[in-house]
């Protein structure tokens, strides 16, 4: 299959100093994809194409998708493009199917009647989390001042941001600040599904002791992705939320962020 | 009922020059809220509490769920909180339900057995946007010293981004740059629909001959967003994507992006 294209280059109007001129601009790539768990759609998401089968089974895992009655995470047993015959061109790569061979639990549905709940509160999202993630075990604290450096250190390696200057990225590190993966993407947690779904099909999870680096703001739901895939800290560009604070002081996380280069904010744990 | 906060005071561990010491830090608050559209919910979604009502009408139209069988906007009856006996403290203000009287038409399943379709592609997503809504109407282009004196002019208006330092706004403008609605939310998407909600329910769509400004960058479903609600300009601060371009070039929407004060892009139309 042809590697697809993950940026673009448009011809915009530049104004300048009220100079206008024509030039090329290298814009990120955005396209549907939709994710498929044993042939039932569970997503669908604009992504930058590249890594999809990461990005689904990524995302399968995170939110909870391939978690086994016993708490254990079911095998991925296969992972592919769509390929039904007449798709439009383009389009047969806009459907990745995770396959567990029906071993993965029934997702539930996102739209359906009004029950008689009153909807949840964020303490009820971080209870959810609790009853299916364990807290994380305790690990050698990374050295805060190798947590300032990742930020340059990921930096090197956002090849698509360097083309496009716009396009999030989130990465694996080692407590040396050592970056072992980069993923780029559109949208902040589709490049943190990628590098978590790289390291499932490699058999790398948990990710103990390691670090994850999120470019942008830290939401509560890359904490809980974060969380599902063992990492013992988040580092953020920019800062969290509030409720991503609670939820980490919960998890055992170590949240690290607004991150510069003579300084960082930790949020969790409470106390260092 | 209560005004719920919008930002939350944690006392955190700040690390500069090697130097630590603890301070509280003002952030950003996230919530679960979910929509339900005539007792059927349409979405979950986390956001910053303030302007539900507004969030959740905009949501519903924005997304097309509000569209009648003549192209018509199906007129909203009612926006409540779920008060059902019982609930637990603060999450009663985390369900909106929207009220047509059944006039909306009934929302697609997100979630849903495998079909014999292979997925979207990017053209697809516009083909469908070009079905169910019409060309923009040609306006009077507001000049790029305005556009380009916007951010500025907004960021005077951004109350949760002074204190918090980390939140998205999104603001309504008229042909002299003057901004008319601020609204600000964890999540981009939010803010512009708290915009366009309370332009609906004031009776203020289509917003012709209005701009529309957005931190960050423009996204399919940003230009998505403004077409439906009849904006004829869309200003990011950083850049779009190159499906936001094509989309707004059919659209016939004006889209500016990585704004600074001496320059801007402009990625359509094609040519000025």
């Amino acid at each position: 299959m042809a590697a697809r294209s993950r940026s673009e280059s448009i011809l915009v109007t530049n104004a300048h100093d009220g100079q206008r001129s024509r030039k090329p601009d290298e814009l990120i790539v955005e396209e549907p994809m939709t994710v498929q768990l044993d042939a039932v759609t569970v997503s669908t998401t604009m992504r930058t194409p590249g890594h999809d089968f990461e990005l689904a089974v990524g995302f399968c895992f995170t939110e909870g998708l391939l978690a086994g009655v016993h708490g254990d995470t079911v095998p991925v047993k296969g992972v592919r493009y769509c390929a039904a015959t007449g798709s439009a061109a383009g389009s047969e790569f806009n459907v990745v199917s995770v396959e567990t061979g029906g071993l993965a639990p029934a997702p539930r549905p996102r739209l359906g009647n009004t029950t008689s709940s009153c909807g949840l509160c964020g303490n009820d999202a971080i209870d959810e989390l609790c009853d299916r993630l364990s807290l994380l075990p305790a690990s050698l604290p990374i050295p805060l001042d190798v947590l300032q450096s990742v930020p340059d250190t990921v930096r090197g390696t956002q090849e698509l941001f360097e083309v496009t200057g716009s396009v999030h990225a989130a990465a694996s590190f080692d407590a040396d600040g050592k970056v072992l993966l980069t993923r780029e993407d559109v949208g902040r947690h589709n490049a943190v599904d990628k590098v978590i779904g790289r390291m499932l099909l490699d058999g790398q999870l948990p990710a103990s002791g390691l670090g994850l680096f999120v470019s942008g703001r830290a939401s509560f739901e890359l904490v809980q992705k974060a969380w599902a895939a063992g990492f013992s800290t988040l580092v953020a560009v920019s800062a969290p939320t509030a409720l991503a604070v609670h939820t980490a002081r919960r998890a055992g996380l170590v949240l690290a962020g607004f991150v510069r280069n003579d300084r960082l904010n930790v949020y969790a744990p409470e106390r260092l």
